[in-house]
Parts: C-alpha cells; structure tokens; sequence
C-alpha cells in the first residue's frame, strides 16, 4: 500500500492511475487498472459517440473508482455528448485542453454531476486557473508526454506546481514516467500519484493498433517528434501552442515544415490517409508516445504493469533510505 | 552523508556538483561547493585565458576535489590552453559539447593528466559514445537545463541513461533539479548524483552580474526561450542542433525569427551588444536559466545551497519510506 492524499480522496489502493488516450484506453484498460488498485480512466478525448456508448459501460460494469478523460475544447458544439458522458457518473472526470472559461464550466459540471474532477495543467497559470475553477485535483503534465502537451518539463514543472497549489489539491505527475523509479521520484517531487500514457499503450488491454505497439517497443525517444501534421489532415482545431509527441514516420517526415500545404490539401489527401490508418499502415498513421518509449520494451497485462510500478518503486523508497547497498549504491543517514 | 558510487568515486561526502557555467562558475563558488562537501566545478568553458589564470588558481588553492568544465568544440585551435587547464592537475574534468572524436580524444588526455573525466551527454548514444572513450563518469542532462542542450527532458532521460551505461560508470542528473526534492528524485531514477546550475548562478560567490541575478529573483519559467541568437552575436559556431535556454529580453525578441540577418549583419551589431552587456544591460545581455528559475527566490552561500539540499533530500527519502504523514500524506509499506 503507498498512501497519498490522491489515495486518500478517492479511496483507492495505488497513487498510479492510466492516461485517458483516445481511441486507445478504453473501458477494458481502464477496469483493469481499477481493478489491480490504480484509477482507470477512459479516453473519450474528443468524444466518438460509438466509442462513448460502447466503452464507457465496460468501465461502469468493472465498478470501483474509474473515470472518464475528456478534451474540453471538442465538446462545446456536442453538448448532448457530455451529459452522455456524465450520465454514466464516473467517480472521477478528467478534463484537459480548454481554455479558462472551458475550465470553468467543465468543472463546475463535473461536480455538479458528483464527479471528482482532474484537471491536465501545463503550466503554473493553468494550476491556479483549475483550483480556482474548483477542481478537486491537477494533473501537472510535462512536455515529455506522448500525445498533445506545452513546452514545460516534468522533473522541474512538478515541485513548482506543487509549490503553486498543493496545499489544496492533490497534483498528479504525468509525462516522463514509466516504471516504479519514475513514481518514486514523482513522490520525491511531493507529487501524490503519477499518470502513465505510453506505458500502457502497451498492455494486453489497450485498443492500440497491433502495428503501432510493435512500432513502439522497437523505437527509442530518438524515434519520436513534435508535430502538428495529425491535428491537420485530421481536421482538428488544436491551439497551436499545444502539439503532439508522436513516433516519426513517412508523413510526418513528409508533412514537417509544409504544414500550410497539408492544411490547404486536406480535402484531396484526407480520405487516403484515413484509409491508410484502417489498414494500419504505420507509416502514415498517428503513432502517440512519449520520450519514456525508450523504457518500453513488452506487452503486459495492465494489472501487472501497476503492481510492477508500485512494487518497483516501494523497493526504491526502501533501499534509499535504508543504507542497504544497491544500484546506485546509496547510503543516506545522519551526516 | 549520502553515499552513492560518485562519492565513492570521487571520495566526496555529498553527490551534489555545481555545474561548469561560463563566466559564472569561478574559483570561489567551486571552493565552496567542494568545501561544503559537493564537487565544485570551475566554468573555463570556452577558455577565456585571462579566467582560466585567476579562477583556476583559486579553486587549486581551495584544495579538496574540485574540477573544471570545459567546452570541447571551442579548444581544438587553442591546444596551449588545454594543457594550461591540465596543469592545474583538477582532480575531474568536466567535458561537454564535442563530437565523437573530440570526446575520444579530450577525455584520453584528461585521463592521462590523472583526472576523472565527467562527459555531459544529452541523448542515449553520447553516453555510450562517452563510456567507450574512457569516461569515468557521464552527466546526463535534460533539455529543461539553463544553457546550451538538446531535446529530450530528464525525467525519462535519466533512468534510460541509466540502463544504458550505469553499470559502467556513475550517472549524474542535470537539468531540472533545484532543491533536495530534486535530489531525492534523481537517485529514486537511479542517478548517482545531481549537478545544478541555475540554482548556483544566485549565490554569494557566483560571479553573475547583479542585473541578471536580479532578473534571475524575479522570472520563472515560462519567461525563458530556447534560443541561438546570443549565439550568433557572440560569433560561437554553436552546432545547430544545441541552442540555449535563456530568461527572454528585448534582445532575444528582436532577433527570433531573424536569425539570418543577425548573422548577417554581426560585424555591425556586435560592439554595441558587447558595450550593453558591460553596462549590464538586461534588456540586451544573456541571462542563461533554466525551468528551475521558478523555484530560485534568493541568494545564499554556495555552501548553504549544498548542505539544504542534502539535508531537504534526507528528509524527502526518510519521511517517504517512514509513513510518517507529511505534505503529501505518504505511507509506503506492507501492501
Ligand atoms: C496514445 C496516447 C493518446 C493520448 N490521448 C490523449 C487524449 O485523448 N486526451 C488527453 O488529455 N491526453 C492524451 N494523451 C496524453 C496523456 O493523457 C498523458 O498526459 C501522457 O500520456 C503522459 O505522458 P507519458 O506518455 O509519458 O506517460 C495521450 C497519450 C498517448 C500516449
Ligand atoms: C548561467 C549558465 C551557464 C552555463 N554555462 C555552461 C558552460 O559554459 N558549459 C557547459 O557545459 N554547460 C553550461 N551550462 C549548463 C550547465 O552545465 C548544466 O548542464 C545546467 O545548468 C543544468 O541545468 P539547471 O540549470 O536546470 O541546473 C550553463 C548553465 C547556466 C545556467
């Protein structure tokens, strides 16, 4: 057991909860990570409603503390989707991506349907924006992290979000930790649980692609860019401050430094790359993962992979602090 | 006292290095790190012989283990200046920015002089680059560091880079790192150690200008860029694919984006940066910071700086593994 105040708030065994990744943490993932002891959260991101209808209830049916990731920016125009979402009173939102009026309705909603809410910050602004918008938890997501993030690191990013707002919150860290060292360190960092993404993408549970897992446990963080060309020939209107960490392939090496071009051909090449992503061609599709794929080297069992982290990092605490001779060789006592 | 294979290594008390800043780091802020039981390092740097004649004397005088940094790529047409910093006989050399022959070559000297040789390494294979030339230790820094580096973050860098070479030499964590949760965190990743440089910049015996300390009180980090613009008006051949991080100033809002013309146009701007920069100028001059400027509010002796650390890191380690409850409530134990 590694109590925390995250721990604490919402009553469950382990501060390590799964990253709400579209089309790739479904309700399956999300049930086994609640399941092992961790808060199992659903990617409804942009809100596919097949997806919506199909996922969500697997996570319910799983029962304990579970929740439901969604980026608030796609939601405004579909708001019969969000009560939807709420409908299924997941005990925990996730909420990322919105500007501060967003973060403010979405919030107050969240809670207002009896959801505790998590809000993704990237920056020490939006931790104060969250807490005052009545979140009852930050996730301090740094700029390592697969998928969309700001320009902010994690090792740096946690201690002055810490410093900023947790006194009232719990902050959860994300981006940049894969295994029992990393939450160890988050801890160290006075975080009160971690968030993992890529790490999960590869486990039995995941809905990722076979062909992107396999492209996965073979690139390195060398392998992975910063780009904006998914978010393009996808169609969605991303702020341009937020980008994604994907692993590099043909279109993105194609795309990079052209992307007014890919904007202004999107209606011409759209239909040919969709088709691309259906045949699971990996050097076209959108491949998410973050500098922490370098860790990443099997496909395990969701549950596994949360006691593994828990029980890496407790013998991490143990041998740091006890003297015992280890790794690092590590002795801290009374000077 | 932490022990950690560095301070076996090294025969030093406390696995905390300040880092080898340019014009920053002189003798007596080496002194006092070394004297305060860390491992102080001199900034030669680029090699000013002027700076290497007054501080390294300084730091020689200091005794105890102490070393200097150097900048690789900038001594090749300078040889008589590499052997004056290897006539200091510095118990470690830093070495950093180089490429493969340049560090096989830089480090066998050092070697040959008697030193230990440290190699910074910004991605998985300079470290192996730096192993198989003979370093005896690696610095494994992360792209959220003040000055120049690539672009992978620590977080994850540091326990990749730790899988990678830590069974050969010991693995020191740079950028990012600013107090003792900073160090607690980087042996929970299986670091052997921490070198720090923005936190040292404000201290007593940093040889800063008064105006970039106070900017430096002052900016957090989302004030800071990535930029070359310094660079280019300094005339360093800086390899592209370093750029540094810097607190932003009219100077670097003037010339992002316009590069090539700084470039072009150097013979002409040149004086006058310079003439701003001994006038302390902030609105002009380079103020090298990191994301930790968030969390740096005051100037302490170096010596102070170190023994916190060590003694907040202690406390982190104990209180995390102990289930004593704290800020964040951690109990870890029996699950
Ligand atoms: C495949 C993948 C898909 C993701 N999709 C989303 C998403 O839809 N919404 C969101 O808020 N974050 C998304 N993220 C980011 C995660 O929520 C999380 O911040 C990140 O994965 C943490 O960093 P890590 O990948 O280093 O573990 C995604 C990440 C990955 C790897
Ligand atoms: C003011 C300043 C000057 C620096 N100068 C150098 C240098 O001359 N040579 C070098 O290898 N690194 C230099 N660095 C980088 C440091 O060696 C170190 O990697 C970095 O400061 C660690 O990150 P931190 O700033 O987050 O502590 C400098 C850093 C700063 C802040």
């Amino acid at each position: 057991m590694i109590r925390t105040r995250l721990t604490e708030l919402l009553g469950i065994q382990y501060p390590v909860v799964s990253a709400p990744m579209g089309a790739v943490a479904g309700g399956r993932l999300a049930s086994a990570v609640t399941a092992a002891g961790g808060l199992g959260l659903v990617g409804v991101s942009y809100g596919d409603p097949a997806f919506v209808e199909r996922e969500m209830p697997l996570a319910a049916e799983g029962g304990g503390v579970w929740g439901a990731g969604c980026v608030m920016f796609t939601f405004d125009d579909r708001p019969g989707l969000w009560d939807r979402v709420l409908d299924f009173a997941p005990p925990v939102v996730a909420l990322s991506f919105g500007d501060d009026s967003q973060v403010r309705r979405y919030v107050r909603q969240a809670r207002d349907a009896g959801s505790h809410v998590a809000v993704q910050v990237h920056d020490l602004g939006q931790a104060v924006t969250a807490v005052d918008a009545g979140a009852t938890m930050v996730i301090a997501q740094g700029a390592e992290a697969g998928g969309h993030h700001k320009e902010r690191a994690s090792l740096p990013l946690i201690p002055a979000v810490v410093d900023r707002v947790g006194d009232a919150v719990p902050v959860i860290a994300a981006g940049g930790v894969c295994d029992g060292r990393g939450l160890a360190a988050c801890l160290a960092l006075g975080a009160d649980g971690v968030m993992l993404g890529t790490r999960f993408v590869a486990t039995d549970e995941s809905l990722a692609s076979p062909g992107t897992v396999r492209v996965l446990l073979r690139a390195g963080a060398a392998d992975t860019v910063v780009t904006r060309v998914f978010d393009i020939v996808r169609g969605i209107p991303w702020d341009h401050r937020y980008r994604a960490r994907a692993v590099a392939n043909d279109f993105t090496r194609r795309w990079t430094g052209r992307e007014a071009e890919l904007s202004a051909r999107r209606a011409e090449l759209e239909s040919s790359w969709s088709r691309a992503v259906e045949e699971d061609d990996v050097t076209q599709r959108q491949m998410l993962a973050g500098e922490v794929v370098d860790l990443v080297s099997d496909v395990r069992p969701a549950g596994a992979v949360v006691r593994d982290i828990v029980g890496e990092a407790m013998a991490v605490l143990h041998r740091l602090s006890s003297g015992e001779t280890a790794t690092n060789l590590i002795h801290a006592g009374e000077s």
